[in-house]
């Protein structure tokens, strides 16, 4: 059977749609949208709330010129879809197909490849201050749900809005629900709100918006106060708005795509910023992400008819591991107190809030504060525990330098999503800390290669009284036989003596690619030596020590190549060369070979083929000792 | 004559004394304050106008016990004068004495070492959440200028105060000026209230919290409630904490002792976080300083009995010679878009904002935003340059990550007080910009030896289209016979050609350090090659050059050695070696020489002696050669 969705290939062949259409035209987007992720896995129920708010802004707006900005983009989904990518939708996440956030390669419709929180509103109003210069009229648009907008760049964007003397028009988007509930006082405010009218309060809100928008020559000011005085419901986030002088209008329906062309049309006018405030239902449509939108927020492939996850994970996560580790760590020691920014699922704290819930905090999308609060904690003796995605953690690095580095405080950082994160892609990736964070004086920089070790440096870091980094990736644990040798601030481990010239030196579960990369080279008569370095920082004098046996040493990470691991263990062979003056040392630091990120975004693609991208794969790991062997073979020979 | 500021060697002193004593007290402090700071530079306005505020809360609190944090923290002289600290106070900012912000080494009082803006809030908030886990009943104060609460991090704090079921008192100290006017929407609010009412509302303002403070089982709501009703001025930033559900009390008068020690007697006893909004005058009672609070926001030594500043900087500083760069590009393009936040004056902006006042924007302090907005711009064709200090920068690494880099949009940034600052010590040091910018793909890092090279680089990046950093110090831009080597991408320029196996290259001006250095060798007989890097990233093959001819190569930077400009040097040295096999190159690298920051916070001194420490300057390097020569010698004899 043909469908309506079929007909549309461009945001163009909306226009001739009746409203009628346009609404079945929702069902048959949220038909596609949920079982094309239970095939690919994919963010659903943010996906599923905003399909009318999405068609009708499509309708209204000619992105072609005019620019939409996405929040975070998770929920871009429709977007992709009535932009020419319907038949590419199935390629959601995969290597080579659609990016499952905003992306500007894929489409003109998408403005800027996003993923983190709070950017609508700030790009935006760049685009609009750009705008107001060129004296180009487009319009622009910022959609940006109840979670974002409370995030400090956020605020600071619309503390800032009155720069922009044009239109430019904010979509609050708010189904009261961030990845999980919403915190803080907004959010409380907000369903507060929610909470105290009629849906039949809201359709007349939406007339009076439109009894009240201003006409050409009218003032802003008066329209606004029109409007609120005629509103019938007492409560209204308008206040929240007007100490910063933004012109707000709503609550009003965003799944009433009739209602909303109406709107969109009529605010289109504005010459002012505004805020237009939509309450959508995360979820809609599909009813087991509609009762369970915290569940189905993002998700791996799964069944639709029926609420079982199709090929439930058989293998133990790095983050169900620490989620563990934490609350044993919490049942010795009381002082321990663990901190998320909106993720307690993403970052595997959900036993540990049931299990002691006057120990555990969660401040919203707010890396930044979550960050100071541990300060605060650990300078009253208590041992917080953040724990953050590593590309996410970017948003506290200040926070991490002034607050932490230098009053040398007693926070542990438990960074999940460290490396390559596969499907997510390039904003998501977490390539960056072990550089950010080892740049930093007072801090260790720990990357557990297994189970045990993650509850080793969990331990560890709880017992010392400094800054202590703990680095993981979105991965399954390896299984690694039982290191007798006992996990110490600043030691390594060698795993493997190897005969030949080289060892490799790797940081995290990249030994296990090292331990079998040595296990494919030993049948091939290359008996290498494999060390796990167990900390980025301080790096342990045995490693400097390979060189000094005149080592070809090989360093391995899930990290950018710049400022990372190995150019940290590189750093310090110098020092310990020029200290020492040791010729042999100065003689075998040039051949050390550093294998992990290069200077380029990791494009999206599962896990393990991003680790062969970037060399650090046991296929590759072997493939680059063998043609150094090859190498060193024809240069003794050309000596 | 003997004072009554000789008596307070510590808050207890306080006690005793009548308000008119504490009147006088506070006219003694404010002599002392502007007398030292002329002598030692400093800020002056900020601290003139919490004199009696710092008084107040030392004669309520006990800060022993009771926890009081400074937001930036550059206001803390009289909290500094009255806890012990009067005698040493003519050693402010001075190697050896009194930090210029609050620092835990020198004093208990001092809780946190800060100078970034907005942390008070978020860490007395962890402060206050430790207290509650652990049952004890320390008082919690953070005092926060109007500049600083409309920080984004601030904004995270208050939204997540419902977190804090006790005591934790706010004081908005409200000056209506950041380090100049304060901008954006909330501090247009703050000062439109601020002239709707005379001073007699403010008095009444005062009886009415005292009278309506809610008494022991009181509810909070209804004392808040009942304060609002029965206020004299109509318009009150009330709304502003309602929709975050934080109580408000004020404005008060922030100069009425009197009244303020009432107040906070009063506001001690409350059991759930609050707000007390205190008008101050930046500057009072220093005529020149409260005529003109941004000259006197941060001052050098100056003459007390006149306008007139002493010892009138005669060199030409880098801040100085951008101004004049940035007007001179503005004038031939423009797409030239200048962005502060909030440093017009100490970014050197002054010039291009009076030349092209719709060319220029300041977003207040929210450094976060500023990037976002010129990323906004930079989509839209526009050349946004973005004027940040290093220090502040690290608050936008996520936007600089993936709002500029992943998007590769031509964004300038122009950094500042990049480098070693002198006497501002730790908080304002930038040592890690280097590093955080270089890891990020796409980005071009650039750091001019001298005025020409400034402008040269800044014309690059204007004319390129991707990311572009150019990093320069709190100095004075070095006199340097100008180069004939065109100025040109990711290209070096060789200064000297030296006969022995020595080469230093340097990044930026620590070129003239180098310079002196090979001048001093010369005198001893040894001659060395100067090589001037210009860019962190590209890194010049030129450079790698060195190392296949055998040379022993310096890398000095002024900038954390960690991550910086000799570690992507060593990095892409080895790539070359391992792609091109070059037993040489393999050979030489071992031997490099990172000199730069240590892994230590550097301590406040001048910047030369800092540079010194570093081991950056002239005669350090020139006796690191020394030592590395004799060492070969010797090396060589045992060989």
């Amino acid at each position: 059977m043909s469908t309506l969705l079929e007909t549309i290939n461009d945001p163009k062949d909306l226009a001739g749609l009746s409203v009628e259409q346009l609404t079945q035209l929702a069902e048959e987007m949220r038909e596609l949208i949920t079982h094309s992720v239970s095939q690919t896995g994919g963010h659903l129920a943010s996906n599923l709330g905003v399909v009318e708010t999405t068609i009708a802004m499509h309708r209204v707006f000619d992105f072609t010129k005019d620019r939409l900005l996405w929040d975070v983009g998770h929920q871009c989904y429709a977007h992709k879809i009535l932009t020419g990518r319907r038949k590419q939708f199935s390629q959601l996440r995969q290597e080579n197909g659609l990016s499952g956030f905003p992306n500007p390669d894929e489409s003109q419709y998408d403005v800027f490849s996003v993923g983190h929180a709070g950017t609508s509103i700030p790009t935006a109003l760049g685009l609009a201050l750009g705008a107001q210069h060129k004296k180009s009229d487009e319009k622009i648009v910022a959609l940006v749900g109840d979670a974002s907008i409370v995030n400090g760049l956020s605020f600071e964007a619309l503390n800032n809005l009155g720069l922009a003397k044009r239109q430019l028009l904010i979509i609050l988007n708010d189904n009261s629900m961030a990845i999980d509930v919403t915190q803080g006082s907004i959010a409380k405010f907000l369903s507060k709100v929610r909470l105290s009218h009629t849906y039949e309060d809201i359709r007349d809100t939406t007339n009076r918006i439109l009894e009240h928008l201003p006409l050409v020559g009218k003032r802003m000011e008066e329209a606004v106060e029109n409007f609120k005085r005629t509103l019938r419901m007492a409560n209204t986030p308008s206040r929240l708005f007007e100490s910063l002088n933004i012109p707000y209008f709503g609550p009003v329906d965003g799944h009433d795509i009739g209602s909303l062309i109406e709107l969109f049309t009529a605010l289109l006018h504005l010459d002012t910023p505004a805020v237009l405030h939509v309450y959508t239902r995360k979820g809609k449509g599909y009813d087991p992400a509609d009762d369970n939108p915290c569940k189905y927020h993002s998700t791996g492939p799964f069944e639709v008819n029926g609420t079982s996850e199709k090929a439930a994970a058989t293998k133990r996560s790095f983050t169900a591991a620490f989620g563990d580790a934490i609350v044993e760590l919490g049942e010795k020691d009381d002082r321990v107190i663990a901190i998320t920014a909106a993720m307690p699922d993403g970052t595997g704290l959900v036993k540990f809030r049931e299990r002691f819930p006057d120990r555990y905090y969660d401040v919203g999308i707010a890396e930044s504060v979550a960050i100071d609060i541990a300060a605060g904690l650990a300078k009253q003796g208590l041992r917080p525990v953040v724990c953050i995605y590593s590309t996410f953690l970017q948003r506290g690095f200040d926070q991490i330098f002034q607050e932490v580095a230098l009053q040398n405080l007693p926070v542990t950082f438990c960074v999940d999503r460290a490396g390559a994160v596969g499907n997510d892609g390039p904003t998501h990736h977490g390539l960056y800390d072990l550089g950010y964070c080892r740049m930093l004086p007072n801090f260790t920089v720990a990357a557990p290669a297994d189970e045990n070790e993650l509850k080793d440096a969990l331990a560890l870091a709880a017992k010392g009284d400094k800054p202590f980094v703990i680095r993981y990736p979105k991965d399954t644990v390896p299984v690694i036989a039982k290191n007798v040798i006992p996990y110490e601030l600043g030691k390594s481990a060698r795993i493997r003596h190897g005969k030949s010239e080289f060892a490799i030196v790797t940081i995290g579960p990249i030994l296990k690619e090292a331990m079998d990369a040595a296990q494919m080279l030993e049948a091939e008569g290359i008996s290498i030596t494999v060390i796990n370095a167990r900390f980025a920082k301080p790096v342990d004098p045995a490693i400097i020590e390979l060189f000094a046996q005149g080592k070809t040493v090989l360093l391995a990470e899930d990290s950018s190549i710049a400022c990372g691991f190995g150019s940290a263990v590189i750093e310090q062979a110098l020092q310990i060369a020029n200290e020492s003056n040791t010729q042999s040392l100065h003689n075998s630091i040039g051949k050390a070979v550093l294998l992990g990120g290069p200077d380029l975004f990791v494009p999206a693609a599962a896990r393990n083929r991003q680790l062969d991208w970037m060399q650090i794969s046991a296929k590759q790991i072997a493939e680059t000792v063998k043609k150094l062997k090859y190498q060193a073979k024809t240069t003794d020979k050309s000596i």
